[in-house]
């Protein structure tokens, strides 16, 4: 079952407003086994939300409408609606009694504008709404399922809780379970990721597989229907084994956590501790490990030796080297790797120089030029990368390459 | 002229997971003078893209997508683009010869499924991506205005804002101006903000204000419109001017720098060096502010001081201090802050010492307890908060106060 979701209201659609009751539907149905194909949201327009009924109607098994169901003129839900769906509104007297009464309780009258909350599409079912005035509405329209729910969260949520979702999972069939599963893949680009993968995944039509690239990080999204848990689980893993064989060593999370928290388990584990001398990275290698709660196990100091002095001072790193090589050069990285982890006592080190952005670049060593060095147990590794983009994300990088070749390294797998 | 967003991406309609661009998009549409009748969110479908696409050009005069441009296989915007406007797809060279030389330019070799994004619309023109590999496009179509933009937003923004919205302006015909304005606070709650606020800004029809939260840090969006740019200036000035004298001294930015580019620049000003000496934090604070680009004339080393023995070795605290007050404590902040001035050759130092989380409080030391010390010309400041919410807000927030801190010592400013 493919599902729609309509979010129907100007304000929706003004300066710093994000639109939240589309992204809460989107997890009950996804929970639910049933997809959301398309999430729109639409300004107070007649002809406009009659076309989206229209086209919503002709392609998915189950359209979520809310908003537009008050007693304002500009709350043309139901009208719209009724057009797309080719049918009446009629004036329900239970329901017109049900306002008056409702209003009366609040030591009120009721102003006939109100009345129009009552109009019930032709063949429709009111769903109560004990939370506010507008009740919502359920239509079965040529073998899909039309929902109108008021747009005050307060009032939609338990609507949809307690009316809809029983009678979706009922038409989903109650047994449909839905697994999903995120695998993590570091330094790699999205491109080369897709290369090898996409011949595995598009085996599957089930699971279904979305990539996902961001700075640094590649995400491979499976999601599994299956008849029961067991069936939805044995889906994904089936596809995950095919993966992890297409892509050895590579992808470093199944269970959602970062790279750092995996670096951080590795070494606790192990029982090792790590000593870090950050040049072009500042700090970031470092705080992205200690975000990792328990981080204190492993991570006893840092360095952030930014300038020449700060590299000879703290870690020990030759002047003689520095001259030669240059402070952005594969022997200072090692020498920062090796004199971190002097320095500090710890058992791996890693050092980190580079030039960030957006100036200091040469043509011999460009702005994003990064070596990464990591020594201790595993040996002696360094890397040099050329990073794309700003001095943002070009630190990211390189704090991502670092704890890849720490992972590498911990788990015995060939460098980077 | 009525505009249409469409954000393509399955990842985009999984759970959790809120569309951004949109609303990014719907800001700047507004500004230009265009209202956004629509927003779509659309899985990678092909019959389902081309059906929106299709709709949306029937409709709205300007039509703006973003994402599915990149070079796998569920990247389809371009096809379904195509097939909607009737026109073909033709590769253009020159791109893929760009494309290429980009790849080696890191030295890699390009796969030949990246030529996919070479890809134009028959009478398109292709807008240049300098930060990223796959060129937005723009077509005419029957009087309307199409634009595929990339889905990542370091790429798409400025596209749009470079390259879009002075065509979209030209078209608009808008000679109304619109002049916005961000006052940015640190380390304030939104509430207090807004009750000295909201009884200046609420005085004001034009410009209007919006109060928007963050951790740490609050905004106020100031957005006037004009018959001209000096009255929309002007206008804007009127109501910042109130603003600052209500709230002495507490407005760090007005022209969009985040507080550790302010800091940065203020101690470059004065020709100060700046030492950290960083325990709960790990590194955040140094990670803020070398991003600054040219942080490096004035932050020349820190040291991250995780474990007491670290404290003493790098920056000599007395150990009889951690004995006496407890690692997290006024005295040993204080400590931590004068020692990394000396053991850095600093003009100004900083030391921060607490709990993070989320294990490692008491009752008398609770998780979210932070000491900030500032030490230098401006003198010794200490300061004690207890922040809520979890580890990485805790942390985010405590580095927002030693930087607000760092601000006001250098300002002359009383203590926070």
């Amino acid at each position: 079952m493919k599902a729609e979701i309509l979010a129907i209201g100007s304000e929706l659609l003004g300066p710093l407003r994000a639109e939240t009751n589309s992204l809460w539907l989107t997890e009950r149905l996804l929970d639910a086994g049933i997809e959301v194909a398309v999430r729109t949201t639409l300004a107070d327009d007649l002809r406009l939300l009659e076309s989206a009924f229209r086209v919503a109607l002709a392609r998915a098994d189950v359209v979520v409408a809310t908003g537009g169901l008050g007693p304002t003129a500009d709350d043309l839900t139901r009208e719209a609606a009724a057009a797309a769906a080719g049918c009446l509104l009629r004036r329900d007297p239970s329901i017109v009694e049900a306002l008056r009464a409702r209003f009366a309780r609040y030591g009120r009258v009721m102003s006939p504008t109100n009345e129009k909350q009552a109009d019930v599409l032709e063949g429709a079912t009111a769903l109560p709404n004990a939370r506010g005035t507008a009740p919502g509405q359920m239509l079965e329209h040529e073998g899909r399922l039309l929902f109108l729910l008021p747009g005050p969260p307060g009032e939609m949520k338990p609507m949809f809780d307690e009316q809809v979702l029983p009678l979706l999972r009922a038409r989903a069939g109650e047994t449909r379970v839905v697994r999903r599963r995120v695998l993590r893949i570091a330094s790699m680009p999205e491109s080369e990721v897709d290369e090898i993968a996409a011949p595995v995944y598009s085996r599957f039509e089930n699971p279904k597989t979305t990539i996902l690239g961001a700075v640094g990080q590649v995400e491979l999204h499976l999601v599994a229907h299956g008849d029961g848990a067991l069936d939805a689980d044995s889906r994904i893993e089936e596809l995950a084994v095919a993966l992890r064989a297409a892509l050895p060593g590579r992808i470093f999370a199944e269970d959602g956590r970062d790279l750092p928290a995996v670096v951080v388990g590795l070494l606790r584990e192990r029982g090792l501790t790590l000593a870090l001398a950050e040049s072009c990275t500042g700090g970031l290698l470092s705080a992205r490990i200690t975000d990792v709660p328990g981080a204190s196990a492993v991570l006893e100091r840092a360095f952030v030796t930014y300038s020449n002095r700060a590299k000879v001072e703290e870690t020990g790193v030759p002047p003689a080297l520095l001259e030669v090589h240059g402070a952005v050069s594969e022997e200072v990285a090692a020498a920062l790797a090796a004199g971190a982890m002097r320095a500090a006592h710890g058992d791996v080190g890693v050092g980190i120089t580079g030039i960030a952005g957006p100036d200091g670049g040469t043509d011999e060593k460009p702005v994003g030029l990064v070596f990464v060095a990591i020594d201790g147990p595993m040996g002696k590794r360094v890397r040099r990368s050329v990073f794309p983009g700003g001095r943002e994300r070009v630190r990211f990088q390189a704090t991502q390459v670092a704890l890849e070749m720490l992972r590498r390294g911990l788990l015995g797998l060939p460098p980077l």
